[in-house]
């Protein structure tokens, strides 16, 4: 699946152009693969703008980028053989071959392919590191997390959980919010859609919001800052609900609360922390063996024509987890 | 000087009331004095509303609070005697009575007494623990900072070039860009009003901006963020172009650079650093000494019923440096 022009706003089937191209074969020290799973993240609108930002922008002509699940089929690479299934930045296309660079392999006995894309993957790595290392949480602090049912959210939440924080999640509609205090353990669940959040944030915290970990920015963010404990910090993940804007960005109205509560508000890029991936997937990997953390996966069967499509679903808010794209 | 009225949006005469009383006789353990210089800070604004911030809000019918060089006149405290020239939050009068809690001795052999609440007062505080602590400045970075002209403005960017730093001002009209790269030292100035910030910061820190002090917010701030180099600290320590907004104030639109640039924007209030006051104020006075420092301070004399005009040229950008009230 090749980027064709650049969206202005939401992304349209137009942007995009399936080109059939002959298979290659592997060449010494590569393999080639089928393409099992697709991870769909908001951060991929931000990836389609031709403008500076943490990674280049797809160019015109390219294959979208996205990270994979690959089904190893031919191997002229010693450390991989057919049959195995790995994780790496294969883009959107069903056949791919690699030199392994960036690859690593996906523990099926561990857990399921999606999973690795998921709360193994660069889900669950943006939720630890985000959490841990930029929000530096401490046990028993009260954790306000935006997107709480998307999946890196989701992860964050339940993180908060494991490390004995009271902890407050932010979602889109009632069903959103049942799996957050029900199936997710979260203390306490907000809907925006149904209206006052600064005023349910009044209610779930009284004592104010020590780490708040935001996904998606705007009047959210906005309410958020209203209620900041002394030195909290404000966890900057992303902003869902700016991406595809064709305005200016809604700057958060209310950052001089940073000031009054003595508070700090951090941006982080997930990539920059690649060297301590094994060590976050291996504490992540116990806590969802314990049945700490509940991995919920939202897959969706199809081809990558389907990309587009499913990709949008994200904005509208039509996923609950990790959305992935399986390919048949 | 009373609050009469709740000013909205810029300080009125008819929001202050002057009221004359009988001058107080010291009780034991008090002192009286009279009131020779009154400190005047874009903070004051913020304390006019009736909204919860880090000092409670001015009180209707309450002497304005204000921080004043006031000179003994009597005492019964043993720590005073008359003549003693003392520092402390007097408020806008011309007469006052204290216990001496939150009051210190200025020590006019070591400087005048306006440089007590300037450079060696709360100004300076400011820009040192916001600059150093917050700010988290090391030597030979690039610092940007705004409202450069001003009494903390003047001073962060002085402690910057005395640490080796690369420093650029950011303040309005030529004549305060001229003092800030003449008399002040700083490698660069940009005036805010003859235009383009975000061209001019592109020309003048082409590899970024580690540390930027802002005492602006608006739109300035919105500049600054793109020029953001990685790991940037963005230090909030106001935000006068707000301050008498009657509308929702200018949120930085910006604020994703934070993602992006893996930076983060930190408020502090500089109360909190009341215990290490006499460290900074000895390197400060050292600085000063030196010469690596100079001082500068816009003194108005007149009387307390000048207070609210003389507070307003703060936020028309009439004072260079520090901005005091000398009472005849």
């Amino acid at each position: 699946m090749r980027l064709a022009a650049r969206p202005v706003g939401e992304i349209r089937p137009e942007d995009w152009e399936h080109v059939t191209v002959a298979a290659e074969e592997p060449g010494d020290g590569q393999f080639a693969g089928r393409t099992r799973f697709i991870s769909l993240e908001p951060a991929m609108r931000g990836w389609l703008d031709d403008r500076p930002s943490y990674l280049p922008p797809v160019g015109l002509g390219e294959v979208m980028r996205a990270v994979s699940v690959v089904e190893v089929t031919a191997s002229r690479h010693p450390g991989y053989a057919p049959g195995d299934h790995v994780v790496g930045p294969f883009g959107v296309q069903e056949r791919v071959v690699s030199d392994g660079r960036g690859v690593h392999r996906a523990d099926l006995g561990l857990a399921p392919a999606p999973t690795h894309l998921g709360a193994l993957g660069m889900s669950g790595m943006t939720a630890y590191f985000g959490l841990l290392d930029v929000g530096a949480l401490k046990d028993g602090e009260t954790v306000v997390v935006s997107g709480a049912a998307g999946a890196v959210g989701s992860v964050a939440g339940q993180i908060a959980k494991a490390k004995g924080c009271r902890v407050v999640g932010i979602a889109g509609g009632p069903e959103k919010c049942a799996l957050l205090t029900g199936e997710l353990g979260f203390d306490a669940a907000i809907d925006h859609r149904s209206g006052n959040v600064r005023g349910a944030l009044r209610k779930h915290v009284p004592d104010g919001i020590d780490v708040y970990f935001d996904n998606v920015g705007g009047a959210i963010l906005d309410a958020a800052l209203t209620r900041l404990a002394l030195r909290a910090r404000v966890v900057i993940c992303g902003a869902i609900s700016q991406y595809n804007t064709t305005e200016a960005v809604a700057g958060p109205a209310n950052y001089l609360a940073l000031l009054v509560r003595r508070a700090r508000m951090e941006g982080f890029v997930v990539l920059d922390y690649a060297r301590r991936f094994p060590e976050a997937a291996s504490e992540l990997a116990g806590w969802i063996g314990d049945g700490r953390i509940t991995v919920r996966e939202h897959v969706v069967k199809g081809g990558v024509d389907d990309f587009p499509e499913t990709l949008g679903m994200l904005f509208r808010g039509e996923n609950t987890g990790k959305l992935v794209l399986e390919i048949a």
